[in-house]
């Protein structure tokens, strides 16, 4: 395969965009990126979606939003593997563009999730989980995440405060993100006073829900030059692995092993050990899911996520791995099927040094992981400035 | 890209399948061209599904199966372009055995459709249209397909009963298919006489929806040899173009232009004419399909594609064109999101000869053809014996 790089990126304000449509937010998306790349016609659209079926009504969404962005006769097409279908889409034309059969691919993650009743979009979300065994019995999504959670904390003798600086440092970062859904700063005692969700889960251990699309342009390496101020972004490893679809038939409920098995490739591939990454975009739907994620990628040993956390080592400034640098899920906001999507174009910003107050000092190599269902379908991707 | 070859092939009956869960006649199909293949754990899979979230529920379909037949770890997604989903997930597979990044895929289409009353049903298949434009006119998918076969006959002066050797042909073939729903042979006057859905295509012109599942495995070609009474099954053309969502948009809503593009770069890439394709699995949804599918192949001249069978010339026993050689989705039965890999695995049973009584003589290349929506995504591939 070919090397790729990243040439251009856009991404919409996440919000409750009710005066657009799903196919207004993918097309200012990907007119973004297509306008940032300066290139004419991509040959294919890979569109990540997870709910526009159920939520939307409508299927078929490549040819939908290739249609509405002018890209007649392209080829196109919609991945979905839940909250992870950004990633997914991504990879699709990752490998598409690295297999020399795409010259210029345009991948878009999109989600319009509040056009609906809460209770349409917690069902809907649900069908990320086993229907005939998880939600059969009437379990939601944050219901089974809290699960998790209520073991962990009783596995590892964590209480509920130490996660707090999971959603502390998200929704810090996110002050600094323009299109991030949130931009208010929150407190230890904020956080342990919020309304309870699923116990032990409340509201700011839990991302907010969105209307948001993300887009980026991939071209093979050898088509971009590094100019100055802009260096070339490259795709340097990518993985995509799975675990169980329920949590119940998992050897260990509480390891990530899709994250631990992607990661391992992903890193292998981009050929950087797991001190290498500057930062790292974490799929922290969830503040349990941080903690997991850090442990199954190699930075902290079972049971001790959240010492990353209280030790101060998340943070921009002065962390060794900063996480969730523009808000992460939390704070940037959830809308699912784009999340992946929001991830890559964040890590783009980070390595070209475009991220102002919230960027990460000297980052050279960026990792974004996403998250479909409870740790079932788990992408890494490291991409490298150089 | 490096060459890729079909190694197995699966597939369950078409049916209403009220025993068996999705999974378990995807599982079905997926252990059939595994044992087929002779392969023990593939690395990736390949879904293509179209109705699961609004049927059953259940979404992650990639992971979901891959847990269900032991593919633990492996890399897994779902592919969805409506009712050409089989076929995308098939060319998404193919890509990425081509590119050298896996080295043995399995790619599963499946749907299960019959587990919701007939309503709900027509109201999930309306979601391949465009719902912003189309379906806000309430009208049905069959609706706008009758919409299309009405302005075709019209312009091009053909009465319904020349329409009739499309599904008489298509359900002559069926009768030598074990796989396929329906075994009835059909007479030109219960063509005519049949009940009237939506005018004026009636239930003879329409193909029936069913449970099913069809898989196939793919590895590089360099792997595979050719053995006695068994050759090598290449894929030699592959190619997938869009067209507007909504019918009222194309400036011909009676031309296929996405089955012009995309049979025009398979035959490209597969340094065939259309003359050296011995039969041809193309999307029967509704007999109109199959007139406008030969135009835009090249096969007949614009408004004439009901003279072929008027001329017996789609017969396997003597046709210049044998199509729908297993039953075509009028007749084999139209899971819709399976459609596109029962097509594939039909023509490699056809390249293989393993069709018995319902075998084209001499086969060695052979062409499907599957339609999204109704026109809107169309994917057409070539398969080499060699």
């Amino acid at each position: 395969m070919r090397p790729v790089a990243v040439l251009g990126i856009g991404q919409t304000v996440i919000d409750e965009h009710w005066d657009k449509s799903l196919r207004e937010i993918a097309g200012e998306a990907a007119f973004a990126a297509i306008q940032d790349a300066a290139v004419e016609h991509p040959e294919a659209l890979f569109v990540g979606n997870m709910l526009s079926p159920l939520i939307g009504g409508q299927n078929q969404l490549g040819t939908f939003i290739a249609d509405w962005v002018g890209m007649w006769r392209a080829e196109a097409v919609k991945i979905e593997a839940a909250c992870g279908s950004g990633a997914a889409a991504f990879r699709q034309g990752l490998i598409a563009v690295a297999s020399g059969e795409i010259e210029t691919a345009l991948v878009v993650g999109v989600e319009k999730m509040t056009d609906k009743a809460g209770h349409d979009v917690t069902a809907a979300l649900a069908t990320a989980a086993d229907a005939d065994y998880e939600l059969e019995q009437g379990i939601s999504f944050v219901g089974l995440n809290a699960l998790i959670m209520r073991r962990y904390m009783y596995e590892f003798g964590w209480k509920h405060a130490d996660f707090a600086p999971f959603s502390i440092n998200a929704h810090a970062n996110a002050m600094h993100n323009p299109y991030a859904r949130l931009h208010d700063k929150i407190t230890l005692d904020q956080f342990e006073k919020s309304s309870m969700v699923a116990t032990p889960i409340n509201l700011l251990d839990a991302s907010p829900i969105g209307d948001g699309a993300a887009a980026v342009i991939l071209v093979p390496a050898e088509k971009v030059s590094s100019m100055p101020g802009r260096p070339r972004i490259c795709v340097a490893g990518s993985a995509s692995a799975t675990d169980t679809i329920a949590i119940h038939s998992r050897k260990d409920p509480l390891f990530l092993s899709a994250a631990y098995q992607s990661s391992r490739r992903a890193y292998e591939m981009a050929g950087v050990g797991r001190e290498d990454i500057d930062f790292f975009e974490l799929h922290d739907a969830f503040s349990i899911m941080s903690a997991l994620s850090l442990e199954a990628c190699g930075y902290a040993e079972r049971g001790q996520g959240p010492r990353l956390g209280l030790d101060n080592e998340i943070r921009i400034n002065g962390g060794k791995l900063p996480i969730c640098t523009r808000g992460g899920l939390k704070a940037r906001g959830h809308p699912v099927g784009a999340t992946g999507m929001y991830q890559i174009v964040e890590v783009v910003q980070q390595l070209r040094g475009e991220c102002g107050r919230g960027q990460v000092d000297g980052a050279r190599i960026g990792m974004a992981q996403n998250i479909g269902g409870s740790g079932a379908t788990i992408l890494t991707h490291i991409l490298k400035a150089e």
